[in-house]
């Protein structure tokens, strides 16, 4: 498989460059019966969207038009691929330009030729984060499925930028105290810092970058196959797939290498209320052990890089090997941070929507029949 | 696909419980008329196994059998599929006796209940780390054939146990440092540390987690597919896939979200020996830049977990839910560390091995013929 | 994987409803640096598209329009996602509406419900032959990859309708002959009593199959995969997922059961002009021995079903079950042959592509570098 | 994916050379909690084993032994990889050693050779029958499963052997009517003739071929998937994937094309026993309608040409393209009708087990909980 399709039953397959034509998904194995829920993906892709403050200026209004899959008469899922497009109608590509015989540092210039042999010089082509409009729109219907099947809730948030810590309460956080924050981190005053951080580093034509965390409450046990598509895997390799992601920790993550295993394990207690009875008194293991769901809350934190577009000069080399310099110019955020929380989410919902569905087959959708 | 398989050009399929009668591997895809690494197997085998100081005292030989896919007169790949077994010999099923109706904390033992209502109760079963034999087999020979390619070469060796870091000079690090210190990290005063820290934690019958750290030598520019098989993202995928593992991060990590971008940043530079003929300055981005690899040395660490056996009694419940506690018995190691070595190397061949494949194609092989 | 896909490296994923907004194709895999050949794209969307004589009436122009995966400058294939889309223009509903609530026989009404609880009642939904279009597009694509590699060259023609067979020599006819007549049958007198055959049924309301043959001529020796990939296994999924395909045969086919293996056998004969230089006298098994390619022509047919819309009065039952008839309404082809040409010609162009993938990898492209 | 792995949810591996260690299988996906059928695999492979009359003489017991996925104390699938093997005991190499340098017509030396620059030259190594025993081994398991989930029943029989045509009842043919004659045709007087057919092929070192009809009872409606994976698309891939065949065909198959559509089209009568309540009155579908199934009874048609190793002399070339004359020897089918039949059985039953795990997921082993 080529490398822009991601899930093996919700299987979404990714196209468009940042300034072709229209960026798109195709979502082949979306159970049937399912209204489509177009609120809840245009909310989503809003808060990806470039032009809030603190990030880039690009203007989008980033409007889906759904091209199949979709019953018009009930509004109702048809069981078919749902293709979803968004034209790209803001693209500059004049600021691109001078980019076109220059590799940006720590981009994907230099490594998209030495792959391909050419690449969509303008807005970065397929490597630019534009890309991800197709991830959220897509993950946006599988968040709306795992309402519906499992009231399975996903909240992601920012847990940090560059040296500023968040204290936030998972056991609590919801959608609208993430989205208080313009920072898109629910801890009031950490946003402040967060907010002066990100203000300081623009200033100084240099970007931050910081930790996203998530929860995902209500996951029922038994979701995940062994040994190499463990959730904790799929999880994993949805998250760095992410632009700029540099690192996934679930549970305790690094830190649980200084833990004992006394200290680490998490105690089984009864748990009448549940299906099996057994809940566990702490969890430290994020909700996943030996890659199958426990029933407790998935809790997760991704890492991303400060951008790569600086307004400094940067040395580099050009196509032919030639030494020069290169200064960014055109519109970029500072920090992706807040734009990254409906990406993390999109990316968890594509996870458990498809192993639901591995699980469940296509079956999933009558559970409420 | 139901889940014990990885890799799409390079694909194995892992089977075999604990305590059955075999663990083994499929490899399909490798290419034909390479000749099949025996030693390098047995080797890789070697370091993985059980028995040795430090680690579990279950002893075992691991002698491979490979069932098919070789020539017999020139003993090099047919093309077809490569089987490989390795038969359980030393299986003490009855030390697990006790274990059939309770579940040990943090174990797979619930989460497999609650995935297939029935579980291989001896050894842990699949979710036990012998299954890694079938990746450590199959990973060896992936490494022979990148090895033969492209003389890449992977090194990966124990970066901290519990709170002792170790200091290693990744450009210089090779397996016989790693292998001069049983706890498999190349700084001697570190891997005394080390060796202390898990025999007190053995004394204490609780165990220790840590950091394996890996390099990836030789690797061309150009490996890997954007957006979602990124390098970064399959990993990720094929680390968090390894027992106990709970966190990954490449290049910088989780470090860079403390660093600026004028900082994180790699300059090129010209590099008029290479092909293409370009180079970074520095290396935060870890050899993979968009997901591809950029020629650089690719660096990773993969975070594990204290092992969840421990020897002081545990609350837990029983299979129909009542509160219990649990001792644990059987043959442990208090840390997996320095048998993650040769898993993470094999692992990290597993994918690069793909890579080359979906590349260059069943032609990977003959390119030096 | 959930059907709307067909191949491995070079993937197409199809979606689009026949009265929806559009329907279109993702072609991942393509490889990079190759001119996107509009012009032949158009011209084989121009022998599927309906409106042509002998077909069903319904005119549309069928244009594409390409949203991704093409580099602006050069007009070549950037080698990532290539998004395709038709929109739908001329489609009237209305003639449907009648059998909302009624299975039309030996259509997909009935078991598009089974399945999914619902379906597109309009047109035919995802079941009609519209969707075809996704596969000519991108099999036009593929073709061109095909020519350029390996001068691969594919003809496809209507070799029966109904009683009437055509006498054709396969080792020289061309796609100009084919199109010499409306019905796609490059044997005149056979052409004219096809299109008697075709007028007749038309007039009774009635309908008629036939059987389209294919040579592939150029075909390197060694393309397919042992097993279950064979090349006659992939050419017979691809065939056979075509609407109204109800039989596949290679070589000989049926006819071969009727031979002794004395007669059957291709004897090998020394080929110097060739790489390896061997030839088979005869060409009994079209092509392929063992799944591979043997450096022969391929040659195969398909049997297509008379259309199941005919213009007389059919017993049938409504949605809850109860008996009713049924009489068609809507523009309709008598006859599939003709249309069905490109059709085989591009599901055979896209095993073939994607053989050629799995041989050569993406270095493919570079074969003329 | 390689080429060597068939299906999706129901995935079987298949591995191993005529004449090397071992010929299996592993079935990844199978559900846990299902009695392992031992008697029923050990059945069908004695249909399918050699040595019986009017077959080869090779005598090999094909005893499987299981690896792995089977809970030694409940005799029940764990859920987990289940791998199958059966040594290779009665392999006479020394039959080939001729064979080395010279390639037997229409058998697949020479498009190993092409594709993989070396071949198992012993017994044909891994493109001869023998792998057919992976096959029917995890073909009895999903069989067993059908079963169980939904009282689905497979027949097949030899329907012609050469120009011999048998008349059987599709309705009401059972294996025991099967295997009431050697040549696995339940027409007394055909079988009869095949037989003498046979016989006189193999007085002259000749060889035979002929076609297998089969019938899948009690298929639920709504089976399948639509567009690339019909389910007459995975059945023809199934069947033109087995050594030897030919053709494919389906319902009226190749006879539709001579047939009118008011002819053809079944007619939806009431059904009120079934779910939902509609049936066909006719069958000339097959089954199958848009690639779904419809809850009638499924009938198909395998054509599988003479045997090619044949006892007179044929002209061939060597490895190195210099003309030749071979003449075979070893023990060889003069027709592998007979044993085809369960290989026929088996793949149907891995297409059906695959599609019904596509549809109802895991849960399809919990429907009888």
């Amino acid at each position: 498989m080529p490398g822009n399709a991601f899930g093996q039953r919700f299987r979404v397959t990714s196209f468009g460059e940042s300034h072709g034509g229209a960026v798109g998904v195709v979502v082949d194995g979306c159970p049937s019966g399912h209204r489509f829920p177009h609120d809840r993906i245009a909310a989503q892709l809003a808060r990806r969207r470039p032009g809030q403050p603190l990030t880039s200026q690009r203007d989008e209004a980033d409007a889906i038009e759904v091209l199949s899959g979709i019953d018009p008469e009930s509004g109702c899922t048809l069981g078919t691929p749902i293709a979803m497009i968004v034209r790209n109608t803001d693209a500059k590509s004049g600021d691109y330009d001078a980019m076109r015989d220059v590799y940006r540092p720590s981009h994907a210039d230099f490594t998209y030729d030495a792959r391909f042999g050419l690449r969509f010089v303008a807005g970065g082509g397929r490597a630019s984060a534009r890309e991800t409009v197709a991830r959220v729109a897509a993950g946006a219907l599988a968040e709306d499925l795992l309402e519906r099947w499992h009231q399975i809730e996903i909240v992601a948030w920012v847990a940090s930028v560059h040296d500023v810590l968040a204290t936030i309460d998972p056991a609590t956080v919801m959608r609208a105290h993430v989205d208080a924050h313009t920072v898109r981190c629910p801890d009031p005053s950490a946003a402040a810092a967060m907010t002066a951080v990100i203000e300081d580093a623009r200033k100084h034509g240099d970007t931050v970058g910081g930790i996203v965390r998530a929860v995902v409450r209500g996951v029922p046990a038994g979701l995940g196959e062994p040994v190499f598509d463990k959730l904790t895997a799929d999880l994993a390799h949805a998250m760095m797939s992410l632009p700029a992601s540099r690192g996934f920790e679930i549970g305790e993550g690094f830190a649980a290498t200084r833990m004992r295993g006394t200290a680490h394990n998490d105690a089984f207690v009864p748990a009448p209320e549940r299906t099996p009875p057994v809940a566990t008194r702490t969890n430290h293991s994020g909700g996943i052990q030996g890659g199958i769901s426990n029933g407790e809350t998935i809790h997760f934190a991704v890492a991303f890089k400060p951008v790569a577009t600086v307004f400094v000069p940067q040395d580099t080399v050009t196509r032919d090997g030639q030494a020069t310099v290169v200064r960014a110019r055109g519109r970029h955020d500072p920090c992706v941070l807040p734009r990254a929380v409906p990406m993390v989410e999109a990316m968890a919902a594509l996870v458990l929507a498809d192993h639901v569905l591995r699980r469940f087959g296509a079956r999933a959708e009558e559970l409420d029949r």
